[in-house]
């Protein structure tokens, strides 16, 4: 049974979404003006008003925050044009995501006031396929949340990815909405291919979304204990009592991601595994394989002309002009009107040397 | 040493360019409003005009003539506005190779009146990387022409190709302008590939490159003899003593090859086997084999924006937007700002198939 707004909307829970990324690895359709949670790479909307659109149903557009940097908060308020102008939260320059989190938990708790007050944290730019079952996710999460956990979503693995985070769970903790939770035993970094089979096959590690979910008093408290020097300069970029931010604190901060910041020394951890038909889009290669392809496994873009002749497992996005192919198995065609992409899915992870290439020929107007 | 015009010029000889192909191989380039001759493959000026200009040095511009179709004719006009008007010959409708030249030939007769002069015939269409050989070839078939033969080209065979006919030679003529005659034993059609082995085997088969020389006298004899009724109608198409042309006879004429018209049944034919860097650009595999490449092997056109990582031997033909490739190996990528093609060389013969596929899309537009 879907979820239908307000009926079972969740009450006292904020949903921050992380709208900051510049990646490049969707390039060219991603650009520096206008990244991969601005595009419309999945379906006709964008996908940061497909993260709205998928939390809708939890959490009323007044609680839901994006945190963006200042180069793109006005394509935010385009695209979300029912969005409080002050839910638009702008980090001043990319500090990666503990700074990030901490600014927008604590501009939250200045606002209500309440460490009880539950925060979830999403990214602007996954793919969800399975909505129903993302939102129970989240509904447990913000329970176990409210329970004084700091909470994780984490994805069962399909195969050995190389490219992502595991979370190793340890003993369970009770049930919440239907869903399974465990402590977190610990956090891993990207693993070489044979520890991610060992991973895979041993039933204990997650995919990690970097998903969140924890009350303002426990994120708060943690930052405190485990990153003093950064909350004390969110302090006083987000003053209490209504004194003037002082922005050049957010400048000494030395980047640091939630991860190695505050998962790794964080006590009460838990992990929710979930089965969402996630994918974070790294790569053309991954948004092919998340996309219905037709008989010969091809993903053609919504409006491409595309003709092929003994073409398979292709992923095509279009333009204005027609894409006529022939003999070509696993490749991925991107035609923006001012670039051409053309390389097999196995390379796809290359596509970063290229925009590298591009920055040493000067054509930034490309990238 | 080069030939220059003017200072050897071939007295009495006529040369007449076949411009009236509308290929399709080369798509998405050549299209049926502009086929391959009238493009800039090659160079910055289209292949019709590089033939001009590789026969200048033996035949002023006044005694070259190009036969066209009449839709194509004003482009004649435009990409040779030095030549006279009336040597634009439109033949009204596509009939093959043998009514066109006897159209030709017979034109040519009713302006010169002198059976002795000589026609030359080449394709508007065709690279020719030796000119100096060439014209040397010119010369000779000139020459052998004169003597009474109805003289081809032949080309030293560089490879089994089966996409060619192929000219048998047999016992020698005295040489002409220091070249080798051979009569001709046989014209033979395209060959399978273990045959064309034993050709090239052989040294005794030529490709057969479709250029002639012969006295305006010869063949049309040649026609009243092998083709009586194609004959009379030329007649009637283009009338002695200034009398009205009927263009309705030139419409009931059952299309017939010159080489199955009347090469294969005429006498004293003579051929001079040649080695020229001819190619007649039947694919875009053909054209990226003619032409010089980068140290990694890729052909990439004047003017295109080109990033590779990991790419040769490949054609790429682009047009505004930058192509950026990575690990494509042999492949063929061509950009016409309309339409893209993309495929690997060793499928570039398919490229037929992609346009009777535009057709029955009702692409035409495209084609």
């Amino acid at each position: 049974m879907a979820d239908t707004p307000g009926r079972e909307a969740l009450q006292h829970v904020y949903v921050t979404i992380l709208a900051g990324g510049s990646g490049t690895r969707l390039w060219p359709r991603s650009r520096h003006a206008r990244p991969k949670q601005f595009l419309d790479l999945v379906g006709p909307r964008s996908m940061l008003v497909n993260t709205v659109q998928r939390v809708l149903p939890l959490v009323p557009l007044e609680r839901i925050n994006v945190l963006t940097g200042p180069e793109h908060a006005p394509l935010v308020a385009e695209q979300l044009p029912d969005l409080p102008p002050d839910n638009i939260m702008v980090e001043p320059s990319p500090k990666g995501t503990a700074p990030c989190l901490g600014l927008a938990a604590l501009r939250l708790f200045r606002r209500t006031g309440r460490p009880d007050d539950v925060m979830i944290s999403l990214h602007a730019d996954h793919v969800v396929v399975k909505e129903d079952r993302f939102r129970t996710a989240l509904r447990a999460a913000a329970a176990v949340a409210r329970d004084g956990h700091i909470v994780t979503i984490g994805i069962i693995p399909a195969y050995p990815e190389t490219g992502f985070g595991y979370i190793e769970r340890a003993e369970p903790l009770p049930p919440a909405a239907g869903q399974e939770v465990y402590r977190v035993a610990r956090f891993t970094e990207k693993p070489p291919l044979e520890r991610a089979r060992q991973f895979v096959e041993s039933g204990r590690f997650f995919w990690n979304t970097g998903y969140f979910a924890w009350t303002l008093g426990d994120i708060l408290g943690e930052f405190g204990r485990s990153l003093p020097d950064l909350y004390s300069r969110l302090q006083r970029v987000v003053p209490a009592n209504g004194a003037s931010p002082a922005l050049d604190a957010w400048e000494g901060i030395t980047p640091v991601t939630i991860d190695v910041g505050i998962m790794e020394r964080a006590k009460d951890l838990a992990v929710i595994p979930c089965d969402l038909g996630w994918s974070d889009i790294g790569s053309w290669a991954a948004l092919h394989d998340i996309l219905p392809g037709d008989p010969q496994g091809n993903v053609v873009s919504e409006g491409t002309r595309h003709i092929g002749i003994d073409t398979s497992n292709c992923l095509v996005y279009g333009k204005d002009r027609l894409i006529a192919t022939v003999g070509l198995e696993g490749m991925v065609v991107v035609d923006t009107g001012d670039a051409l992409l053309i390389l097999p899915k196995d390379r796809a992870q290359d596509v970063s040397a290229l925009v590298r290439e591009l920055r040493a020929r000067g054509l930034e107007d490309l990238m």
